[in-house]
């Protein structure tokens, strides 16, 4: 509904379009941010955010990482889609290659960090999408050690899913 | 821009959901409508439409296939993701299994009926995500009685990628 004369307009599901960035020397870490915004002020999730007109998935993926992360990625196929039909979101994440480590908070942002498997803050974690994804990942990732693949994973998340707040 | 008053709205990307319905008895053959609505009326295409708010994607694809061409299905994995900037679309197919033969046109659709690969008509396919699909769809199918698997394809359609009028 147009807020300034009720008209109503039909709407679709948005899409939120992230990446998983992989720093892969030593032990594997993964770049989360915390969040200088609401929702979820102050927990952590990966570099995400609603894909705009005019652009592909992919581009949506490299533009929130450099938004988000000041990240630079060499984009790795599509890991994750999400259904979160009750805020009329599909979430997808693409795997992610980390190209260098000058990455830095963007201004929704307050800290980037890496985060090895046994340091991702999982009660601090700012969407089940971002969980599930994260969860997925590690698991793939040890299962590629043992000579497995990464696979894709979709799922549909439901409202009695939702992380407490 | 709202037509009523000119305020101008946020404008996303509209995901578009479809299904591959695969009738595999004797001969593989896939269902395809040909379209009683603009654009490209008179074109054939998959079951499709506009995913709406309050469903996943599957629920989607469920829901267009039953709509525009009377099918019952059985989802299978998502096959293809086309993005399509120019228009601020995304497509998504999903392989499925045709239930029965007791499908029929809907309100949207002119025709409905099964094609074996050597029938498709390519010089009739309503938009290249469709013929880019199928020609994915056929591929995996050929390799898959080689022993091989059905995959994910990703593409990114360009304007000059369009057939013509």
């Amino acid at each position: 509904m147009c807020e300034q004369c009720g008209t109503i307009h039909y709407q679709n599901p948005k899409m939120v379009i992230g990446s998983i960035p992989l720093w892969n020397e030593d032990e594997p870490k993964v770049l989360l941010c915390r969040r200088a915004i609401e929702p979820r002020h102050g927990y952590w999730t990966l570099p995400a955010g609603f894909m705009e007109n005019n652009e592909t998935t992919a581009q949506a993926a490299e533009r929130e990482t450099l938004e988000e992360a000041g990240a630079r990625i060499e984009l790795l196929p599509l890991f994750s889609l999400l259904n979160v039909p009750h805020v009329h979101q599909v979430h997808l994440f693409y795997r992610a290659k980390l190209l260098d480590l000058a990455f830095a908070a963007g201004i929704e942002s307050l800290e980037v960090r890496l985060f090895a498997e046994h340091e991702i803050p999982w009660d601090e974690i700012a969407f089940p999408t971002v969980s599930h994804t994260l969860k997925f990942f590690f698991a793939d990732l040890a299962a590629s050690r043992d000579g497995g693949n990464f696979g894709f994973h979709s799922l549909d998340i439901t409202k009695s899913m939702r992380l407490p707040d």
